[in-house]
């Protein structure tokens, strides 16, 4: 961006303010830290370079982890003939509304039109049906990179767009007990990488009847509190049961020669990991990214005018090696912009570290770093440490690794406060309105639904872990189901 | 799979062979290396796991080449109006008889169709001219990895298919020279990358106007042989001048404040360069992969029976360990089938070095070492070398160096044997069945046209390098253009 363009754009106008409003505030973020543009096509969005760093960070660390539990990557045609997805009533039903439709290739009609996909079990489920014949086939363990498209009437960037990107697992088993089991691993995976690389702490659960998944028998998510209390679900693993099985004939000989239906799993996290990391870590001066899927990790501004730029811009560079040795991503910000607007425009993105590098600093021997949340004095300004090279460079990981932690510790407190165990509707509605509520309910989809309607609060899961009880629904008085309570909020 | 169903699928049956039928030959090898399927649609592909993670390898490698060039990779939308296709005429032109249509979506019928993207040169122009403004802002240099569709009516997996995986570069300059020097960058690159990735020696040269593509000014190629002799387009990169800016209005203002156009760029590689490593390498005995894209390197397969078969299989384990630490990619068959199975199977599948280790070679501290192909015995088969672990495992980064050069050279003599240099028609269709034919032409489409007519050769391009040579065209016997000869030759 060219200076003009800059001061247009950023420096003459600040962010809106979280508190004032969340929506408008979002919008600001993602225009203005570069991460996203709206497409020309409705509901489509252009990620731009900077977004789309965080995203390559958050596939390879996710890749890692699939491939460490066994999954191969294969890739699924993006065309599904419109009849796939009617032999599963339930999915269809679910994806009807939502489906885009081709209906004209090549210059022709199609005989039958070609749906682009909003997610791939039909297709995947005619390929298992021909892969699969024997026990010994099982399980099959595949993951797909890809791009669906389901119809957005209300489009917001990542969190909701038209086409997005993501990964879809898909995984046939010989039996309920092995398919479970991979349910709740990869389940698992994606609570670990929230909290190990997104640095949010979830709520895991299992969703109840009328939040499953068009399809599933069961379905398990891990839901995330943003900073205006609302739940953003942020990854899901479906039991599939049969039921694909049936409608695509995905059948084995077991041991005994008899044939038995494979047992199926889906679990998917998609680009809208990357809106529940604004909205988890975001601040009023903007992004706040976790260091391990920060693009840069540390920026360095040197400064000073003519030679005195020279030299600590040489010194900048020195360093930025230094640190890359160590395995840090880092940047040397050398565009001819004041050191001001640097810093307001590395917090705006959201950088975990900034190290400043000025003449006086370079004859001492020294340089500043100041941290991006976590450590501001009393006008609410980063502190500034003076340190050699050498304790930045030798210090730089634990560092880090510390940023991390931090935010995890501070995401997790705001979600204490902002969390509370209610047993009246008084107090139900309140809460919802400010964060999570965890209340005893009685399991009926048209309860559900009447809290919704009043309240705009909807059941995010059935906590996994958590003490057994039983009691009478908040909102009907009827028995409470689930042996336990439900975490209810307000949700993007 | 099972046991019963490879049987079906692959031991059974023995590969068409190539010199009988190189159509029946590639798509046993597809099938049974288990690379791709057919996809329900008409003309998609499934890539399989054993296909994605050559992809993978590739995908890789080349990204990196990319980003040491100054690239960031971003995504642009699936979806493009209709409209912006017309913008620029002769890009649409050469698009509207391919294109796929969403008519429908969420639904109902849309006000605009929208099509799926053929390429992204449109939708990127847009948002190209939202993000410059200044000289400031230039270069732009963007790369995407995504999904495009072209409608095939006679489709084939990896080398045409409706649907294809590619990455499409797309960058914007002040000026033509800087524009042009970016468009050699990276016709360079793909000339690297063919060589010392794929293993595939390209001729390197520009498109005769006639073959550009759609909306370029420049059209830059590599082409390889396969082993057919016919020539396969590997790579593209193209100078579109100020065509798409025109269109879709890419102005900058420069150093004096004049407005300006920019000048834009953009290239290209797809899955169907896994089609080129197949043909380009492939043998009667299915796949030959050069040992950078392999996604294993190395299978080692314990022979024995009861414990026997245990020990073999632990010190397997032991040496694949070693191999991995060595950075090597390394499989362990230890599967339920007999060594002659496996053998056949790794041969099929390409392999680049194979290890037996048998109860006498664990005894007498040694294993077996074959390599796929350039080591063969006079019954054609693969020579075992005998070699302690530590000799493999020290040596085995020079061999599978030493192995990725046999392929070049081979190749490279390959197409020696298979070029010449024609100056009469009856020569020239005698070349262009077995090869390529270097021939002086006029540069007329229509000559081009009478040529293709009677031969199905085409201009592949006009080589970068090579000496100055003008002349009559062999075809019309007008005085021949381009001041060098032009590579004819059927192609993929």
């Amino acid at each position: 961006m060219s200076a003009a363009k800059q001061s247009d754009d950023r420096s003459g106008r600040s962010l809106t303010p979280m508190h004032e409003d969340v929506s408008a505030w979002y919008g600001d973020v993602v225009a203005r830290a570069e991460l996203a543009d709206r497409g020309p096509a409705k509901g489509t969005m252009v990620i731009r370079p900077y977004g789309y760093a965080i995203w390559e960070l958050l596939q390879r660390q996710l890749d890692d982890r699939f491939k460490a539990t066994g999954h191969q990557n294969a890739y699924f045609p993006l065309f599904i003939p419109e009849s796939y997805l009617r032999r599963e009533a339930e999915h269809v039903e679910g994806f009807a509304p939502e489906l885009a439709v081709v209906t004209h290739g090549g210059g022709k009609e199609l005989d039958e039109p070609l749906v682009v996909r909003p997610t791939s079990e039909t297709v995947i489920g005619e390929m298992f049906a021909k892969w699969i014949s024997s026990y010994r086939d099982l399980p099959i363990l595949i993951n797909a990179w890809n791009n669906v498209v389901r119809w957005e009437l209300r489009p917001r960037m990542f969190l909701r767009t038209t086409e997005f990107l993501w990964q879809e697992g898909h995984t046939a088993h010989a039996d309920e007990a092995d398919a479970m089991a991979e349910t709740r691993r990869m389940f698992d995976v994606y609570d670990e990488f929230a909290r190990n690389v997104a640095a949010i702490p979830m709520v895991r659960g299992e969703k109840t009847p009328g939040e499953r998944f068009a399809g599933a028998l069961r379905t398990f998510t891990i839901e995330g509190m943003m900073r205006d209390g609302k739940a953003l679900q942020s990854g899901t693993s479906h039991y599939l049961g049969t039921n694909f099985a049936r409608a695509f004939d995905i059948t084995f000989q077991d041991e005994h020669n008899a044939l038995q239906h494979a047992h199926t799993t889906s679990w998917g996290m998609s680009t809208r990991m990357i809106g529940a990391v604004i909205l988890a870590h975001g601040d009023d001066r903007g992004l706040v990214l976790p260091p391990r899927l920060a693009p840069h990790q540390v920026v360095v501004v040197p400064i000073g005018r003519g030679d005195a730029l020279a030299g600590t811009t040489a010194e900048a560079e020195r360093l930025a090696r230094r640190l890359r040795e160590r395995g840090v991503r880092v940047h040397v910000d050398t565009r001819d912009q004041s050191p001001g607007f640097k810093f307001n425009d590395w917090e705006l993105k959201g950088v975990p570290l900034r190290v400043e590098l000025g003449p006086r600093d370079l004859e001492a021997g020294v340089v500043m770093l100041a941290q991006r949340v976590g450590d501001d004095d009393e006008d609410g300004r980063a502190r500034k440490h003076r340190l050699t090279p050498d304790e930045l460079v030798d210090g730089v990981g634990a560092r880090l690794d510390a940023y991390h932690d931090l935010l995890v510790a501070r995401a997790e407190a705001f979600r204490a406060d902002r969390s509370a165990t209610v047993d009246d509707r008084t107090t139900f509605d309140a809460q919802v309105a400010v964060g999570f509520a965890h209340a005893l309910h009685c399991g009926e989809p048209a309860c559900e639904e009447a809290i919704q309607e009043r309240t705009r609060a909807t059941p995010r899961c059935v906590p996994t872990e958590g003490p057994d009880e039983t009691g009478v629904c908040i909102e009907c008085g009827r028995p409470s189901a689930y042996g336990r309570r439900v975490v209810f909020a307000r949700a993007y």
